[in-house]
């Protein structure tokens, strides 16, 4: 049996009817059969693109893409994936656009979704706005399509915000399902979900809160760990305890890197801002308090400063399973002497690890466009049967 | 008979032969039969994607977009149009092109279009510049065609220049033949087009001056109302006094937005900016007078705030045809309350008014791929007639 | 035979094998076949569009597009040239991605290339910079591909180094051959490349590098001319004496204009900056001098107006082979009275070669396309072949 009729064969086991039409904002907004249909429609269009079969669905249609922060992997990560469907990306570049004019978030996202089977947005700058903002343009389409507005409901994919980074732990999670041999290999898997040292500041907390959020969910052991004042989203953790008793794991917080990354599978070091601090600066920014964003700053780069032995050295490595944990990072990391003078990891460690860490990057446009995928056909398993039968090459040789 | 039947039924009794590989600059350009060509394709081409059929005539193919003021809704409408027909957006972002570099017009629209098969435009701020800047373009790319240089004609479509906004209002009007139930429902509708108070100022003319340029051809009462001060280009009202008289219906200006709104059947409340005021701005651009600029604005928001009252309240609609004209806007309005403390339109009218509002906005999509599709293809009628016997699918389902 | 199949027929008789997987830098990185190859391609791609019928090859891919300076002429070329093609624009604005943020060019180019079939770069402004950088990314690529990281590897197209702009030059040379009537009607033909005035500075030198690089290879007599102090590279210099020899043409440098136009049957007049300035730029920039940046600003103003008869003007065209060069430029030209008070060129010879100055800009899309095609194709004869087989259609007629 090939390795495509394979993937077929799980995927027509799951129950994958309520992601038709659906969007795709949390992974813990899905059961675990969906998590798992992402991850095989993932695979399955993989493979077919290194059959050189086309897996365009779309013979023409738009991809809308809208960055509330600066990107390169996650911008060409969802450029990719709508044209490995057949969508041609329009970004919504705000600057260029009206919407400071006084338009209604609900107005926007009608006007550009005439044509518009896909929208992608980041959001992940400030607590408590960007998943709103995703969940009202969902509305705002839904309602659209309803009302007869629309011709067909656009999908919305979550290219991370305040609270999740999905397409990215998701990528992150296909490539241990990949490295380790098979979902099943990652129970009993110890994962370190730890903050790391970084002269810049201020990084979304939607990484590691992703990350547990969905690695509890196969089994693992997931310890995050901090220093004092790193605390992440409390509803997050509450995620990751019910996610690791269900399945059969383990979740707890420690405030130490070394014991987080004693005898690790896989290590995942990694700055990011406090909880209280993104919350503070969300309400200085909403107020227009320069002085007070840059007192902030300041306090924030002398808080990380504290920490600086918070690094993911050769003598942590040391510590992990066999001194060889799987090193993982969303990049760009920030290397000590490479990008900066001290910072996430050591470069002797970063360089070891370049292949893997670009094989994790990517899986990110496939899992994107299996999220599309999903939510745009109803029946999953007999499209993509088709595609492969159709046999439509990418590229003539 | 299918309604696509019919469409091309009536299509087939136009005469369109002129509009191939012609341009759209203003729609009193165009012949009654022209007109009532662009509904019709229009109309065709959304039928066949409502039934998921592809209606791509180019396999390649560039549509460029040239937006020389802040757009979001028609730079989505042109990128949709171009991708319902299978031309790929490029566009021409003159800061970051050589342009400033001392390239002129003829040059410039020759070395961008060797591949293009339209060309977009938006230019409407300065009275005299944004139309006569499209024809230059469009002589240029004629001339290179003809030359031997372009192996193609780029059809040029305005976007919106300084004196008509074609692909708004016929968006608007093919909204109103659908809500009425055909043209010749509009014959003896009465249309008031009115100035509305916006604390913003210096908002083109091409709308006021677009609508009673059309509307008027269809047998409509049209009524433009404005305080004093607020005068529109003269030659446009001419347009629409000869197209009145021609229709049997007619045209006149008042002073008193009452007066206009008693009785309407449809009403169009928008600020704009003095004729007289923008050609005035346009002289203090060139000269570089920021002084005099800054001067200019500040008398134009006294002078607008002295008519506040020129607002679309609940008090103003119940005068209205039965209390319930149509309320239309081109997006975004300034709505009282929401999106400015005092506006063109009550929260509680545009919001009872929200969903045919959508609509009027979904058709400029397809006004503008029936534009391009009929400055490109000698036949129409055929050309659809195919489209529909190929039945490629848009959407693999 | 159509003219189709005799250059098919000429194809067939050079060796492509290794432009296959490969990247295009420099033009004399290539064989004399290799050049004769795009030429043949860029002509079989032109003569299938003219009879309408469809080149793509790629169903789906994209092309990644990285101008370190602004550009329209090379933008829309390589926009065109991928969407002939079938791959969809991606651009690269460094501005919008995270590279400051301290990311390696391995890493950025590995990012961007999970789904990228061509990278085209252009990078001209520093010396020493451009042509590494580009030759840093396609390496990077070729690892990524090696290591399983990138499941196809990217070609490279350079649209424009410190060293070379083959682009461009070849779109020029192909001009040429057309206007001259084949290949080898160059043999024994006069070209002037010459330094010409111009009130801006800082031009780049990769135009009259890349033109004395390559039209050395066809047997003309090749003449630079320049004023004391605006010497070029001295390795390209060594190319196209080497060039020369080797062809049975002639490569000499003299520091007349009138000397270079006299007999001549070519004219490039063209302003550069020296060699030597531009690495005191490249310095200055590096260590941040802004001071310096403007003293050696005005320096090469200065310089450069001790230089003002360097001009074509009328009286210079007059003493070319029966004053009637033909004049070449790679746009935008800076022509007196019409872009600047004083020039490269008058306005009237400007005017009197328009027309093959477009013409010769229209090749440019068809060389990049050509570029790309033999190095994706291993098979460049039976692609095209094939694809006048299928002879899917352009547009829809």
């Amino acid at each position: 049996m090939s390795q495509f009729d394979e993937i077929l064969r799980e995927l027509k086991t799951l129950d994958l009817s309520k992601m038709y039409r659906n969007d795709f904002f949390l992974t813990w907004d899905k059961t675990d059969q969906e998590i798992a249909g992402v991850f095989a429609v993932a695979d399955a269009l993989r493979d077919l693109r290194e059959r050189n079969i086309s897996t365009r669905i779309f013979d023409s249609g738009l991809g809308i893409s809208l960055f509330r922060d600066n990107s390169t992997r996650t911008r060409f990560s969802f450029a990719s994936a709508c044209n490995l469907l057949g969508l041609e990306v329009q970004d919504l570049d705000e600057g260029k656009s009206q919407i400071a004019h006084g338009e209604t978030v609900r107005e926007t996202a009608n006007m550009i979704s005439f044509m518009a089977d896909v929208i992608g947005i980041r959001d992940d700058m400030y607590i408590g706005k960007g998943h709103t903002y995703m969940q009202a343009v969902a509305d705002a389409v839904e309602e659209g399509f309803q009302d007869g507005v629309l011709e067909q409901r656009p999908t919305l994919v979550n290219l991370q915000c305040d609270i999740d980074h999905p397409t990215q732990v998701m990528a992150d999670t296909l490539h241990l399902i990949h490295h380790f041999g098979g979902v099943d290999q990652l129970r009993g898997k110890k994962v370190a979900m730890t903050w790391a040292y970084s002269p810049s500041y201020g990084k979304p907390l939607s990484v590691p809160q992703g990350v547990i959020g969905l690695m509890t969910r196969f089994g693992m052991d997931v310890v995050l760990a901090h220093p004092e004042g790193y605390e992440i989203m409390p509803e997050v953790e509450e995620v990751a305890r019910a996610n690791a008793q269900r399945s059969g794991g383990s979740y707890r917080r420690v405030t130490s890197m070394d014991e987080a990354f004693e005898g690790a599978d896989i290590v995942y070091p990694k700055s990011w801002a406090p909880y209280a601090a993104m919350e503070k600066r969300t309400d200085l920014y909403a107020q227009g308090d320069t002085a007070g964003i840059q007192a902030l700053e300041r306090e924030l780069l002398a808080q990380n400063a504290q920490h600086k032995d918070w690094s993911c050295t050769e003598a942590r490595m040391a510590r992990t399973k066999a001194g060889k944990a799987l090193y993982l990072h969303c990049l760009p990391a920030d290397i000590t002497g490479v990008s900066c003078q001290e910072g996430e990891v050591d470069a002797s460690v970063f360089d070891r690890y370049r292949v893997p860490l670009y094989k994790e990057a990517s899986y990110k446009p496939y899992v994107i466009a299996a999220m599309i995928l999903l939510a745009q056909c109803e029946h999953p398993v007999e499209m993509l049967r088709e595609l492969e039968k159709r046999g439509r090459v990418r590229k003539k040789l």
